[in-house]
């Protein structure tokens, strides 16, 4: 398995994190990756109607941000949320955002 | 003074709320608005260098999102953070990002 770049723990910042958080496709990911740890892209996306172009852009501004990390496992890519470096970056960040985006159904 | 439009808090949504503080000048601001109630626009931005023309598009971005009620006050805005209805809507959500929010540095 090979791991895609990301930007290390230590450089991780608030406001790359907020943006990659806010919006209702990427908060969706985020949510399901964070119940589904190492699942594919293809099972976290399942059932949502979004282009593959649009959601292959999602997934490298959360990789970016620092939310996934992102591994090529010969044809798919399976996503695991950083949850531990986000919660010692940002203590108190992810857990309230997590439980908030649960009932969250607007777009 | 006259209010601008902005939407009641029961139509405040998770994502276009992260989306309005996921940029770091618009962080600041509204860092800065927490500990400044009804402050002007041009105080909050204070030794800020950011074109004006940019500015009133980050004003416009949170008071869309739900994050800052803005009135017109003669030639002047007044910004107010919209903390209480923030922390109804979005129990557990604003406080840590203003406290992570302090420190942040980064661009």
């Amino acid at each position: 398995m090979r791991p895609l770049p990301q930007p290390a723990r230590e450089s991780l910042a608030l406001a790359p994190v907020l943006h990659a958080l806010g919006d209702p496709v990427r908060l969706e990911l985020v949510r399901r990756a964070s119940t589904s740890p190492e699942a594919t892209c293809a099972v976290l996306a399942d059932g949502m109607d979004v282009p593959l172009s649009t959601l292959t852009n999602h997934w490298r501004i959360m990789r970016e941000a620092g939310l996934i990390s992102m591994t090529a496992d010969g044809r798919h890519r399976r996503i695991r949320l950083r949850a531990d470096d986000l919660r010692d970056r940002f203590p108190g960040l992810l857990d309230p955002i997590l439980r908030l985006a649960e009932p969250e159904k607007d777009a």
